[in-house]
């Protein structure tokens, strides 16, 4: 066996977690259901700004003011504040991907030690675990709050990596999100896409070492290489 | 008069250029014309990562690429190369908001220098500034391709007040984006929020130093201070 790693990271928001029954949360209070791509990515959007300049302040924080922004003005059944908190409580409630139980058994099978790394909060990481079944098989629940930068900031994946006691090159981070293999890239970490869309990787990221279309798959691709 | 201000920075697109348009593009390809919004918060997103990052590509190149991402899978009239090319097409076509030329005019009527700073390409700069008869007034336009960084990492600021050769503190940004201002205030610039819709400002940013509802109410409030 040639594998060089030790850890895999696993990315959270979307990349364990399936987003889509937040849509149902928009609907509930008047929004239409196709806010939740802008928000999700508004959100994203402005963590990142505070990155690049710098700064850092807790996703939820964040998801609610840009949520505040996109409801404002909309004709709700309730006030806005209301709308806001109901999205939101939608987060912690959320399931992973079918695909995901399996694809963590393999890489523990495997012989990888298993943690996850969040722009979110690490209860919500260890409930959606719990509720999936794998939570004894994920050794830590990382947060970026302890780094001082969201990911894709160098300084996320170094913390992980200085926490684990491994070096970068021995971790691989995994993601729906090709920012965030952008971002690891950066300091030496290999990188497995999950891409259950089909879309095509954008071009001005440079490419992941692996990918697959389920977390088995790059799963399986990163124990062979 | 007790203005301690020599240069007015202007934003571009959204802030000097209304997007709306836009949305005829994409509505023209079969896609959802809601899908602007996302489109326009996800090429932010993704640009701010790469800033994040340590790294840089053009506004047209991630825009392009996320653009990819958003119309593959969907029932459009054309192939998705194609529909990339249509709506990217009607960017170098937007106008100003009505208030921009007067807002402009009263800025440099008010003795300030007035230049642009945009994360898009200083070509389209120029041209928005043409058509809206104004292009006379505005001394320069900057492009943080040449900072090296997107805003609002503090690079692109600090490029800016370094070509106009004037202090930071002696700069003010003028913005619809609140991360754009929560930037520049981490250089020493003073700040200035067009909020055109009325939306509230996001708490997770420092508040800006004036606002207004258009580009006149924030010169105006701008030269009194």
């Amino acid at each position: 066996m040639t594998n060089a790693l030790d850890v895999v990271v696993l990315d959270v928001n979307e990349t364990l977690s399936d987003l889509a029954p937040l849509r149902d949360r928009f609907t509930d209070t008047g929004a239409p259901g196709h806010l939740l791509g802008t928000w999700f990515a508004g959100t994203l959007r402005d963590g990142f700004a505070l990155a690049a300049a710098g700064r850092s302040r807790t996703f939820k924080d964040v998801g609610a003011a840009g949520l505040r922004g996109l409801l404002t003005g909309l004709d709700l059944d309730r006030p806005v504040e209301d709308a806001v908190t109901h999205v939101l409580g939608g987060l912690p409630e959320l399931d992973v991907h079918p695909d995901v139980p399996a694809g963590v058994r393999a890489l523990v099978e495997g012989g990888l030690r298993v943690v996850t790394l969040t722009n979110g909060s690490p209860s919500q990481s260890q409930a959606l675990l719990e509720r999936a079944g794998v939570a004894e098989l994920v050794e830590q629940r990382l947060t970026v709050d302890d780094a001082g930068r969201w990911k894709p900031h160098a300084d996320a994946y170094v913390y992980a990596a200085q926490t684990l006691g491994v070096p970068r090159e021995r971790c691989a981070m995994v993601a729906v999100h090709p920012w965030d293999l952008m971002g690891a890239a950066t300091v030496g970490m290999t990188t497995g896409w999950i891409d259950r869309t089909g879309s095509p990787w954008p071009d001005v990221f440079d490419r992941p070492h692996v990918a697959g279309p389920d977390l088995p798959a790059v799963a399986q691709a990163l124990l062979d290489r």
